[in-house]
């Protein structure tokens, strides 16, 4: 029998709030059996890049990564954040593991080549996942923590989209272990009406899904994480969760929080 | 018997020109066996804060690291600078892993108290190397590469020297490896007239160092690195070399460097 891994994606605007992060961290660690922590940072990387003075460039919720801003990202995720959440972690004697894409070569990326002209720059997409580095350090007894930083093979380092790798690296880790993925967030999971705590829906199917969208009942940034859940699916990792980030330890006491299947 | 491990510190003036830092990792490729490379960064930290138009402070050649500045140098050392070389070195099929002393708990330190009414703000001084970890990852078959960043157990950042992890890493690590601790910087080892390439010093025993001291022939930035070596010697390590940056490789090819013995 697979042994069970939770794989945690937690989002840049709970990294961006010191105490929301906090209360995530505790019930991350509070989070039984082995697992996974990919976290993203875009919101600090825009902080960081204002306070250079650089020009941020998003063009549909992607960032723009040139020379500078590759720099920038790199400190932020891999450095700045990477760091502050293994050093709280291991404060709750969580044995966290920092780690980027780069690091025994963990995840290698493609270079996004030009796309409908526009280029996007020091911008990856992922073609290979280590999974059994990734497993070697889980049996050490580790908890891997991810920052969304990979690389090309030859010395160049690649901006590389969170929830991306969260997808990528559970399908992987699905080969070995029964995976389930959990992407946290504020909210307490995919809401008909945002403004309605009981609107929360406990469970969507791809025909549910389809439905809501044509209906117009699902928010924009949600799409993307809901097309990669049921890719993920598809793929074999067991379950796919949206949940509240201060949450994720709660997945079996109830339904709240939207199951994906 | 015990395995040999080669444990090699490069500094920041290297690390800051991009031509002699691919030199050394060049030659830290080349070196066989198992091995470990710990790096600083302090001159691009300055570089960097500077940028971000924050009060660079420095008092006897030690950063005063206040709460803005232990954000600049983690950015810079566990984010930037060991991100890349990590990627340099898997370009070249080196197998390297990015950690800091965050990282599985690596090196726990104590922040620094009061010196003299001098409060040098987030500086750590080493307590404790996690050699057991370390081990774990050369028996991988992994090369760690350590930025010099530590932490207090408190969920806190620390900025700690370089030159100081390498020699409690090496001492730690002595206890199960056969330790060769090598400091590679610009020159090629210590010498009697830097501006004389002829007047290297092969050799130096400790009564050898007390009278070249006493004559006023080693420089200042010298002193604390063969301090250093001689208590690493004194602690089990087998031997500590001082080399040029791109000759790390060539250890066993003639005596181009400097033994403290």
């Amino acid at each position: 029998m697979k042994k069970k891994l939770h794989i945690v994606k937690i989002g840049g605007n709970v990294i961006n709030d010191s105490i929301k992060l906090k209360q995530f961290l505790m019930s991350f660690k509070a989070l039984e059996g082995l697992k996974i922590l990919i976290h993203g940072g875009g919101a600090k990387a825009t902080q960081w890049g204002k306070k250079l003075s650089l020009n941020i460039q998003m063009i549909e919720g992607r960032r723009v990564t040139d020379d500078q801003m590759i720099d920038v990202v790199t400190m932020v995720y891999a450095g700045l954040l990477n760091k502050k959440i293994v050093a709280a972690l291991q404060s709750e004697n969580c044995d966290a593991l920092g780690l980027s894409g780069v690091d025994a070569n963990l995840i290698l990326s493609e270079k996004r080549s030009l796309q409908g002209g526009i280029d996007y720059g020091w911008v990856g997409d992922p073609l290979f996942v280590n999974t059994a580095r990734i497993s070697s350090f889980i049996d050490l007894g580790l908890v891997p923590v991810l920052a969304p930083i990979t690389h090309e093979g030859q010395g160049n380092l690649l901006n590389t989209n969170a929830d991306t790798i969260a997808n990528v690296v559970a399908t992987a880790m699905a080969k070995k272990y029964e995976v389930h993925l959990i992407y946290a967030f504020e909210l307490p999971g995919v809401m008909k009406d945002v403004q309605k705590p009981d609107s929360l829906i406990h469970r969507i199917d791809h025909a549910y899904y389809t439905e809501l969208k044509s209906k117009g009942l699902v928010s924009q940034g949600m799409i993307p994480k809901l097309d990669n859940a049921f890719q993920a699916l598809a793929q074999g990792v067991r379950q796919v969760c949206i949940i509240r980030f201060d949450k994720v330890n709660s997945l079996t006491q109830g339904h709240e929080y939207t199951s994906i299947i």
